[in-house]
């Protein structure tokens, strides 16, 4: 590989690119203040044994993995929840609950790289700890809908699931969790003939098989029409019926709440993460088949990493894919459009006066380039309309000894003799 | 090493500190705007060659260097520089000059960690390319300078020098780059005997080492007496007399752009990477001994990445350790103080009502909390007072059909009963 090229897999936002992600990433850390949600960073490297504890297979084998110079064994961080994990199970131990969480970061994966896949994605992740209640879970939900729609982007839509539907179905049946998790990566990649072997291999009834069998096909955007077929289909399995009626409270309040995102429910939606034990979620819009973000709830996942017994519910969402989203659906940025001036010394001498006018105006607000290749005025000017600047500035020394410089409304071309110390007004006021 | 902690050196920014540091980090983004600095995003992982390039052997042995899956031998960024000049030698080439790029963003360095010192660091980095003029040297110091007071710090001061004039007397005496390379280290580590006598050892003439020592012990805050002396020490070498002109222009600039920031200039400062051409700096504040940032000229460094010959300047600036200088000058952060509600239902029933109205207050920009432990309303109060929240909005039965909650002044502990329309008014103006 050329080292004058990126890695494979990772990539450079030039500033068009960058201005937006830190875009999705400021919009991101607004919901995180409205819900209440504390921001917290942790290390992009991580104990290999922390990221690899409860990471699926697939997760594990595409970490970026090594030794750093003091032999330690490290990765890259693939995700944030461990870390999260980490912190709650250890410093904030004996913080009261509930906790409201949320990062925003880089992860790393080695992944083919595809369409809004990258081996350095960007995440943010919000995480709401301490509680089963659906209520928790609504809010997930929500504040997910909340950023979809402040970033811009329209018919966004959640497929849900329970896995806690299919695993006490399992349960009941007497499969281990070991066998659960072979069959929900399965059923993940819809692999759904599979997942029914295993499940036939593992000795459950053929009343279990046909049960999946039915959820396996049933999905749609009408969900009290789905859950009133999953009960049928499972009303043999109390537990998995308790399932059922906490994924109706949720969507209930969540529909109540007033934020309009469509739901298709799917009974068969798992997904590949081990560690979920409740409702399950994905974002999508309709111009694209990869998820924007996805989580759901994880209420044992704290004790595996050492800490209390803490019920817990999450979403990540996929900035580098928003993006795609955004860019997808042509969403424009809401951004401010601040005036830009360009400072031209009108000779070498001058250039320190041009210096000392430019500090004044971005003391005021106002975002000033100073001419620094000593290039002639008009060649400036050029460069600064090329550049879409709004004024120049030109500092002569005619002006100069009446106190006074040229300004130019690079839009409009006109220009006046203005006084030092009206610069910025003129400026703000469109006064040229 | 426990999986359940951090990785040595690396360290979880909570709350209070992620708040902080991402308050330096959107200054840093204001800053780059008022300049006109466009920010670019490059990955944590580059080519190991491109890092290793031009670091200094000791930042290159400290460098956390690995293969990756694809036997590609990779590094995490130990600093911007080399990311950047990648792009400028390649995806931007042909874009027309100056360029002022922004970014910011972790590094990682394998050093022995101690204060302010960790081995993954935030930087914010600026770089303004394709110009030699001393305007745009001046136009770094600035806004170091307006970065550093944005933050709110105090008594800010610069230590400038510049390697043009030691590399420009060892030319002259027929030192080669490489030797240079050594003195400049040593004099970087203030191992100044060492330096002296590896210039003794390169043969270089007695008048070179006098030079050297009369330079070695020449600082002080009045700059334009330093530089006087100077001139009169490297008298015989004309090209070293041409950067100390360089560095008085730069100066002068800096003084008149009404910048207030004071200069210790010190003829033999070094800083310790090898690309720097001519003026350095670094910026302190008098209550700590490590630099807040630093900087300095480098001509030659996009050509040695197979880029065109594009002179530059440029300044790095540790956020960790400006956090570390605030929180010295007990600084408080400029933030706008937002209003926090929390929502409490007084029953299981009404907790569809309560994200209502939380969707509701959220719209509106008002951060709103819905209780989600379940808990009775007064165990919800002591833990919104506990928490520091403004108000509390109950909702309860009786209210309810009156189409109203009670809002709860939290600092003021008063109440009263409100119209579900007016919640947001009455809040917002304090109307309760």
């Amino acid at each position: 590989m050329s080292p004058f090229q990126t890695v494979r897999g990772m990539r450079d936002f030039l500033p068009k690119e960058a201005n937006m992600m830190r875009y999705i990433e400021s919009k991101a850390r607004k919901i995180a203040g409205l819900y209440g949600y504390k921001e917290i960073i942790t290390p992009v490297v991580e104990s290999y044994k922390l990221l690899a504890a409860k990471a699926g297979e697939e997760v594990r084998l595409r970490m970026y993995t090594f030794k750093d110079l003091g032999g330690r064994m490290v990765a890259l961080r693939p995700e944030f929840t461990p870390s999260i994990a980490r912190l709650v199970a250890t410093t904030l131990k004996n913080e009261p609950k509930p906790f409201r969480l949320f990062c925003v970061g880089s992860l790393y994966r080695y992944d083919e790289p595809q369409q809004g896949r990258y081996r350095e994605f960007w995440q943010s992740n919000f995480e709401l700890m301490g509680t089963q209640k659906p209520e928790a879970d609504a809010e997930i939900l929500m504040l997910t809908g909340d950023l979809m729609k402040s970033v811009g982007l329209k018919n966004v839509f959640f497929k849900v699931g329970h896995v806690g539907v299919l695993r006490r179905i399992m349960a009941s049946e007497g499969i281990d969790e070991k066998m659960q998790n072979s069959v929900m990566q399965l059923m993940d990649k819809k692999q759904y003939q599979d997942a029914l072997e295993v499940i036939g291999k593992a000795k459950a009834s053929q009343k279990c098989l046909n049960t999946f069998k039915r959820l396996i096909k049933l999905k749609s955007g009408n969900f009290s029409e789905v859950l009133k077929k999953i009960r049928g289909h499972v009303k043999d399995y109390e537990e998995a019926l308790n399932a059922v009626e906490n994924l109706e409270e949720i969507l209930t309040l969540f529909l109540d709440s007033g934020c309009k995102i469509g739901i298709n429910l799917e009974a068969s939606f798992a997904r590949g993460l081990e560690y979920y034990t409740g409702m399950v979620f994905e974002a999508y819009i309709p111009e694209m088949d990869i998820a924007l973000g996805g989580g759901g709830r994880y209420d044992k996942l704290i004790e595996l990493f050492g800490g209390e017994s803490t019920p817990a519910v999450g979403v990540a969402h996929g900035l580098d894919r928003i993006m795609l989203a955004m860019q997808k659906q042509k969403v424009g940025l809401e951004l401010k459009a601040e005036k830009k001036v360009m400072i031209i010394p009108t000779k070498k001498e001058l250039k320190n006066v041009a210096l000392k006018i430019s500090h004044i105006l971005r003391k005021e607000g106002i975002t000033a380039e100073v001419e620094v290749m000593g290039r002639k005025v008009s060649k400036a000017l050029e460069d600064a309309d090329r550049r879409g600047m709004d004024y120049a500035v030109i500092v002569g020394e005619r002006e100069l000894k009446e106190n006074a410089v040229v300004v130019r409304d690079l839009k409009k071309r006109e220009q006046s003799t203005i006084k030092m110390e009206n610069i910025v007004n003129s400026i703000r006021n469109e006064l040229i």
